[in-house]
C-alpha cells in the first residue's frame, strides 16, 4: 500500500494518456478532477490487489460518453459518488474498495475522485490494461462477471439502473442513456469480489501509468529520447515516424470516429500510415498493410516531447511516432479476440500479435 | 366492485380505441393479451376508486413504444409482470391494486393482463381520460406525483429502472431505452396512494370504454347511427364527415407522426379537413381553420360502422366522421395546457375548448 498525493498525478495522467491509445477521454480532465478531490480530502491509499480479502466488495467507477464532449461539459465528482452509492443500494452492500475498469485515459484517474470523496482505498489494477470504447470489453466479461447491476448518474440528479441479460445489452442501454444525458455520465458497474480482482484484472496498471509518465518526463529533462523511454517501459516498438497530413473525425452513436493519415519521416519505417479510431486507435496500416491492430496498443506520441496525442488533439503538421505495444495476453485468446479483436470492429484482417 | 370476464373485453376494446383518438396502440392487441390472461387466470375485479383505502399502494402498468411496431412484435404478459415486480422491489412495497395510466388504446386493457397474472384488483380509472403520446402527460404530474421510480422490462429479460428529477426526464430516458429494446417495452411507473388515485385520476373510464363500445355495437345491431350513439356517450359533436384522400406517415424518434387529409361529404360541415397526429390525433383544421385540438379528443370513426379508425389503419377512400369531445376539465388549466396543449406540440394557435 502507498499514498497517492496530488504530486503523483501529473506523471500518472501522462502515462494514462499513452495507455489510452488515443482515446479514453482527456486525462487532463481526470487529473484536474482527481487533483481537486485529493486537495480537498487528502491522499488516497493505493493497494496492491494481492493484499485484499478474497470476499471484499469492490465497486468500480468510471465516466462513459464521447471524450470530445467531456472537454466541454466538465464532469463533477458528485455524479460519480451518486453512481457508486446507487449501486451500493442496489446490491445492499457497501464498497470496501473502488478500482478503475480502464487504465487508459480519463478513467484511470476518475476512480481517485470517488476514492477521495468516499474515503475508499483504490486497487492498483484495471479491467483492460488499456482503454477500449465499449463497456463489455473488460477482462472480467471473459471470466463471466456481469456488468450489471449497473448505475448511471448525471449532473442533474437523474439516476438510471440496469439489470441486463448480457454485458452487450448493458453497453447498448447505457450508451443510449448516456446520449440522452448529454453524451457523458458517471457509471458504476461490474461489482467484483476481491478474488475476481486478483484473478481477472490487470495488476499494477496505476503504477505502470505513473512509471510511464515519469519516464517520458525524465527523458525530456535529461535531453534523452522520450519516445524511446516510453517504448521501453511498455515493452513495445516504434512502427512509424511521420507528420500528420490529414484527419477525418465525427461523432457517431456517442463515439468519436475517424482516421488520421501520416506521411513518413523515417526512411526505414515506410512512407505512409493510416490510423483508424473509434474513441481509441483501432488499426494502423503502413503502406497499405496492417501492422498493428486491437487488442494490441497503438500509441501516438509527439516525436519531440513524447507527450501522448489523443484523437481529439490530432492536427495537421504534428510530428508523431507510432508505438505498438502488446496487450494483456488474455486478450489474445479466442474469446478475448471475439470481444475486442479486429473482427468485432468490422475489419476482416487476421490479428497479428505485436 | 364488479367482475370483468373475457366477454366484457370486445366492447371495452372498441371504446378504448375511440378514446385512443387515433393512437394509444391497437386495442386489438391489448384485447388479445387480456383475453388470454383472463381465460387462464379467471375474471379480474374492477374496483371503484372511492372504495379503496387512502393509503393503498397502487402501481400502474402499461406498454410504451411505437404502436406500429407493437402490431408486429406482439408483447407478452411476462415483461409486464417483470416491470411491476421490479418496481415493487425498488419501493420495497407490494401493490394492492394496478390501474391504467391511459384510458385510450392498448393501455386501457394492458393492466387487465397484469391484474390477472398477479391476482390484483384493477381500479376503474386512468390518468388521462384519453391517450397521450408522452409519459409525463398524466394528471398526477399536475398534482406533483413523480413518474419515478420507474421500471422498464423487455421480452429478453432485461430490466432498466429510472429515478429522475422530473417526469419530462423520465420520458426522455424511457423513450431512449424503449427504442433500444426494439420500440416496445413494458413499463411500471407513477406509484400512487389510494388518496392520489381518488384526487388526481379520471374516475370510471374503464366502464366508460365499455359503455362507449357497447353503444356503437348496439346501434349497429339496431340499424341506428353508430357515430351518433358514440358521440352522445362522449358528450361530443360531429365536426366533419368525409373521405380520406391522403395520408402521410413516418416513424420518428419512436413516434408515429403524420397527417391525414379528408374531402367533405356533408355540405354543412365544410369541404376539407386536415388531421395531424403524433401517435394520437393532435389538431383538426377545417377549411384552413383549427376546430379541435389537444387536449380535447379528436376521434375518427368509420361513418358506416362507427368503428374507431387508428392512425395505423387510415387509408385512402375510407369514409369517416370526425368527432370532437371535451377532455377532463383539469387539462384545461394553465398547467394542463402547458403539459399537453397545442403549444407543447409546436402549434401556435390558441386552444379553443370543444
Amino acid at each position: 500500500m502507498r499514498e497517492i498525493t496530488p504530486l503523483d498525478l501529473p506523471d500518472m495522467a501522462r502515462g494514462a494518456a499513452v495507455l489510452g491509445t488515443g482515446g479514453g477521454g482527456d486525462p487532463y480532465v481526470g487529473r484536474l478532477l482527481a487533483q481537486q478531490a485529493l486537495l480537498r480530502h487528502g491522499p488516497v491509499q493505493l493497494v496492491d490487489p494481492m493484499e485484499i480479502d478474497d470476499d471484499a466488495v469492490v465497486i468500480p467507477t468510471a465516466f462513459m460518453g464521447a471524450p470530445t464532449v467531456m472537454l466541454e461539459k466538465l464532469p463533477s465528482g458528485a455524479e460519480l459518488t451518486a453512481a457508486l452509492q446507487a449501486l451500493e443500494q442496489l446490491i445492499g452492500k457497501k464498497a470496501a474498495y473502488t478500482v478503475s475498469i480502464e487504465a487508459g485515459g480519463l478513467n484511470s484517474l476518475i476512480p481517485f475522485v470517488a476514492a477521495a470523496e468516499l474515503g475508499l482505498p483504490l486497487i492498483d489494477a484495471d479491467g483492460m490494461g488499456r482503454a477500449f470504447p465499449e463497456l463489455q470489453m473488460l477482462l472480467p466479461t471473459l471470466g463471466g462477471v456481469s456488468a450489471t447491476p449497473m448505475a448511471i448518474a448525471d449532473e442533474r440528479g437523474n439516476a438510471v439502473s440496469l439489470e441486463t441479460v448480457s454485458n452487450g445489452w448493458a453497453e447498448r442501454f447505457a450508451r443510449g442513456v448516456t446520449i440522452e444525458m448529454g453524451c457523458s455520465a458517471a457509471v458504476s458497474l461490474y461489482v467484483l469480489t476481491g478474488r475476481q480482482v486478483k484473478d481477472m484484472m490487470v495488476h499494477g496498471t496505476m503504477t505502470l501509468c505513473q512509471r510511464l509518465g515519469a519516464a517520458i518526463r525524465e527523458a525530456g529533462e535529461a535531453h534523452r529520447d522520450p519516445v524511446a523511454a516510453a517504448t521501453e517501459v511498455m515493452g513495445g516498438r516504434v512502427v512509424f515516424r511521420g507528420k500528420i497530413v490529414d484527419v477525418q473525425r465525427g461523432t457517431q452513436g456517442g463515439f468519436a470516429r475517424g482516421e488520421a493519415v501520416l506521411d513518413g519521416l523515417a526512411d526505414d519505417l515506410g512512407s505512409r500510415m493510416e490510423v483508424a479510431f473509434q474513441n481509441e486507435n483501432l488499426v494502423a496500416s503502413r503502406d497499405g498493410e496492417v501492422v498493428v491492430s486491437v487488442p494490441d496498443l497503438i500509441c501516438l506520441l509527439d516525436t519531440d516531447t513524447g507527450e501522448p496525442v489523443t484523437t481529439e488533439t490530432l492536427r495537421y503538421g504534428l510530428r508523431v511516432s507510432v508505438v505498438a505495444a502488446p496487450c494483456d495476453p488474455r486478450w489474445r485468446s479466442t474469446e478475448g479476440l471475439a470481444l475486442a479483436g479486429p473482427a468485432y470492429f468490422g475489419y476482416d484482417h487476421e490479428y497479428v500479435p505485436v
